[in-house]
């Protein structure tokens, strides 16, 4: 612990802390992630000082991991799946201005993959409706919750409550290193709250999916219901909970779903973290081609003449593919799995393609990482290092695309080839959310080739529409989350903070501006998909430190005007 | 046409109208409302006057009648039917503080029964989702709303909504004068909208009622959305609509909707004017007996010993039914359609009589009306005149019994016996609340005899749930409502009138206090049932008169924040 005794900073007042060591390959922590590392630039003892870049982790001891991604393909379409988290190797760090000051506070490590269920997690299981607003079926299911009460305290305490998007709640937990990081300076009991036929919380067990009718309370209106019941439900078992600020938090459709939460049931959430929540990505509220357009900038910004190679590979592959030998070249050169065999497998892979740089952009973390994929940090820079020249011929071109799309999907060096099935990882309910975009959760899309490096596409609902009959026997109803929750008229709401990361495309349907006082919006430069709900990491950009700071502070005011005016009750 | 030119004050700033002549019988006009009246004190030519008891109307030309009720009998089983609105007959007016000015407005007179349809109300339909909370079924009904725009203006005009409750909307709509009353100053546009599986929005038509599968959708939920996807609707086809305020509005059932319906969709309303709303109605929020404390207190102070003769009634009840020929003499005394003849007869007798206290002291009204049934003003003291002396033989006693009952049953003078099977207007839909009651709108009532005039009765929920399962094959869910709307915690909502009248039972259930600055309490203290929203009536006690006055004002305000912030983003 020699580290301990170390320049350390406070950084700001959301209780980050920094450690830096002149010593060649140190340990850096920030909160309760440390990591060994080589600094470019030293810390100099005086105060603020700068860190700047190039520093890289050689061992991550401890760096949670990063949270779901919550989507699907930004065609509404499957989330395909990908390994689980792997360890952290060398990053860049950016460079840093940190006011602070000195402390020899040392927080323990934690072991990503373990924390929900070892370090004071506990997974429980609690019975809901099935139904909560139809009384023809009284059926219940075991709706699963995890709980860690290690730093709670009875006294000024207050429950942090994750607001479970699609996917495995233990996966969420795991991945949202910031409510750990937060629970001591927040007295915090920690919730998360499973989404309902995600995980375990099956209401049919394995009939849930089987059709329409077993479908039918898959709902966001259904999930919140579930969230308020079990709030209720823990104060009132929990001894001590029941005069507790409860606040809600969740990343992407879970970040939708906390801003909703606190929307319907400001009386059981004194307010929310929503967290690169897309709540206008709905019918008429954004440019459908807002998403492409911030995946390509990414690109446009990570490499010269990256998203110019992009833009110019469909036709390459159009071109390539329309040869006899075409397909079989194109598999070859791709290192495909499965090779092309038909001309519609063409559509396929340029989708499988394009799915694959909207990840990168969403997972474009200032480390390495391992949310979708196993990545490099900044992996978009590392991808376009291959698409510096759209000058070339076709073949080269895609050799070069081969090159890029090989950083997302065998940076471990394991893979032998590419499966055009498969984008992220299997911890995300594909099912559930294709169900939930065929049904409320409508989000249009589109590209034009021109504002963005993708192929046009436009958003034909109908089209759409049709597929989603023929899949699920649903329609979809695109006005509909916008009638129930209110679309971009939101301003008689308070206390919610809408966090957006600049290079998320998701951003593009998010509160990227403050709508009240209240109702706050933050912005995290290079952020990307709900950097700001991942644990304290070494080599967080500054601006993601001062977003989970101001949170922080948010979150507090809130806590304290709700025992301000518990008091005033009493 | 004299009378215009006559005296005439205006009342505060509600857009209220007063004329008095001196003459034997004059005619008196309040707003829309006017009357032919015997002064039992003339009006003075200077003002501000008074004008004392003990005129009486001798001719009703147009005094809109009365809003419904809402509400079952208060044990939550059905409501009994009763005839349609009557005449105008004799009443009492109540003393009147007035400040007053000249003018020589004349307003137009309604005629009651026919103001929705004919004078400029439109009746329509609209497709609506049965399901607007699951997909499988896409099936849509006819949801019928009435629409009158005779002083709606385009430029700062407003919407005023009507959340039908349970019954036929034509008669809310002919029940809501005030709606009608303020159209003009508000340059309103008014709505009506039924509430679905009442009336004639039915969503299976015939089958409506059929099973607990087909009335799965009754809900207020799925009313609430009803109600959201129709002004959605109507802002998208009626050109001007679009960038209007809509202010939603109820009485009794249909008022907590209204206020349901601002907290859950606050951007489709800029405010809520809830009537006699008993919100608090629910699990754990108020004593179960406070309700008919209520009622007790409204006979006693209606009469001598008047409570203290109901109470001792069930005893002398019993007593007399515990003889050989004591059901007889009673079916006799009480002139009743159907003679008793077993044992369980007796309490079914008890609770029709309940029922009748329960009824005449929702329908309390200052002068004669026809709400549940025709009735004199101020019935509960016509009735008392046959309750002073509690301390009579027990035959005795009921003959006096029979002749209050008579009071209410028998005021048209019309009936040839009394039948305990009915006890109000057919117009309720009594058996769609039935369900409700016993699925989400779970009101514990009960009654000690010590704190009121009725017989001890316990609230058992174990008992009320097997009932219920019996009936409709559903259990109820006594928890969900203050899940879903808050309970008492309802703070950090805004713009909410909530008023009551003192001497409604159902006041006991509502908000009687400010909670904040914009969730506002209008307590009426001689008002019975949202007796606010009934139309304007020369013998409205000065208390309403403030109240719907205070609740115009608010209103306007609303209306003028809306443009101002519409201005700002423009």
């Amino acid at each position: 612990m020699a580290w301990a005794t170390r320049v350390c900073a406070e950084l700001l007042r959301g209780g980050v802390w920094l450690w830096v060591s002149p010593g060649e390959e140190e340990l850096v922590c920030r909160g309760r992630s440390c990591g060994r590392a080589r600094l470019g630039l030293r810390a100099s003892a005086s105060l603020p000082f700068t860190l700047s870049a190039a520093a890289s982790l050689s061992h991550g001891a401890s760096l949670p991991p990063a949270p779901a991604p919550g989507f699907p393909d930004s065609w509404g379409r499957h989330t395909r799946t990908a390994g689980p988290e792997g360890p952290q190797q060398p990053a860049l760090v950016n460079q840093l201005q940190i006011p602070s000051r000195c402390c020899h506070e040392v927080l323990d490590s934690l072991h990503p993959t373990e924390v929900c269920l070892v370090e004071g997690g506990l997974e429980k299981k609690e019975e809901s409706e099935v139904d909560h607003f139809g009384f023809h079926t009284d059926k219940t299911f075991k709706q699963r919750y995890l709980i860690a009460d290690k730093h709670w305290k009875e006294d000024g305490g207050s429950i942090l409550f994750y607001t479970g998007n699609e996917g495995d709640i233990i996966w969420f937990c795991n991945n949202t290193g910031f409510m750990w990081d937060v629970a001591e300076e927040l007295k915090a009991m920690l919730v998360f709250a499973e989404h309902r036929y995600y995980g375990e919380s099956l209401p049919f067990g394995a009939n849930s999916f089987k059709d329409s009718r077993h479908l039918n309370f898959l709902t966001t209106e259904q999930a919140l219901a579930d969230f308020a019941t079990l709030i209720k439900y823990l104060k009132r078992t929990i001894p001590g909970a029941r005069n507790q600020p409860v606040i809600a938090l969740g990343g992407s459709y879970g970040g939708m779903l906390a801003a909703w939460f606190r929307m319907k049931y400001p009386h059981l959430v004194v307010g929310a973290l929503a967290s690169s929540a897309p709540i206008w990505q709905f019918e008429n509220m954004v440019p459908c081609g807002v998403f492409m357009k911030i995946v390509t900038t990414d690109f446009r910004k990570s490499g010269p003449n990256c998203s110019e190679s992009i833009r110019r590979s469909w036709d390459a592959i159009s071109r390539l593919t329309e040869k006899g030998t075409g397909l079989h070249w194109l598999s070859e050169a791709l290192h495909l799995c499965t090779p092309l065999t038909e001309s519609q497998d063409v559509q396929h892979l340029k989708d499988w393609i394009s799915e694959t740089w909207v990840n990168l952009a969403m997972v474009d973390y200032p480390y390495e990482s391992n949310f979708l994929q196993p990545l490099p940090a900044w992996p978009i820079k590392v991808v376009c290092q291959y698409l510096k020249n759209p000058n070339v011929s076709d073949t080269w071109l895609l050799q070069n695309i081969f090159q890029a799309l090989n950083v997302y999907y065998n940076y471990s060096g394991q893979a032998r080839c590419l499966n055009i099935s498969e984008t992220a990882t299997s911890s995300l309910g594909a099912l559930g959310w294709s169900y939930q975009t065929c049904t409320e959760m409508v989000m249009p899309f589109c590209s034009n080739g021109i504002d963005d490096m993708f192929e046009p596409h436009s958003w034909n609902f109908k089209e759409f529409s049709d597929d989603c009959f023929k899949q699920w026997g649903v329609k979809p109803r695109p006005s509909w989350i916008p009638t129930m929750y209110g679309g971009k008229n939101i301003s008689s709401h308070t206390n919610i903070i809408f966090s957006n990361g600049e290079i998320d495309p998701w951003s593009g349907g998010g509160v990227t501006k403050d709508i009240t006082d209240t109702l706050l919006a933050i912005v995290i430069p290079e952020g990307a998909h709900h950097l700001d709900l991942r644990a304290n990491n070494a080599f967080d950009p500054v601006t993601v430190l001062l977003a989970r700071s101001l949170e922080v502070r948010h979150m507090k005011q809130w806590i304290k005007d709700f025992y301000a005016s518990l008091g005033k009750m009493h």
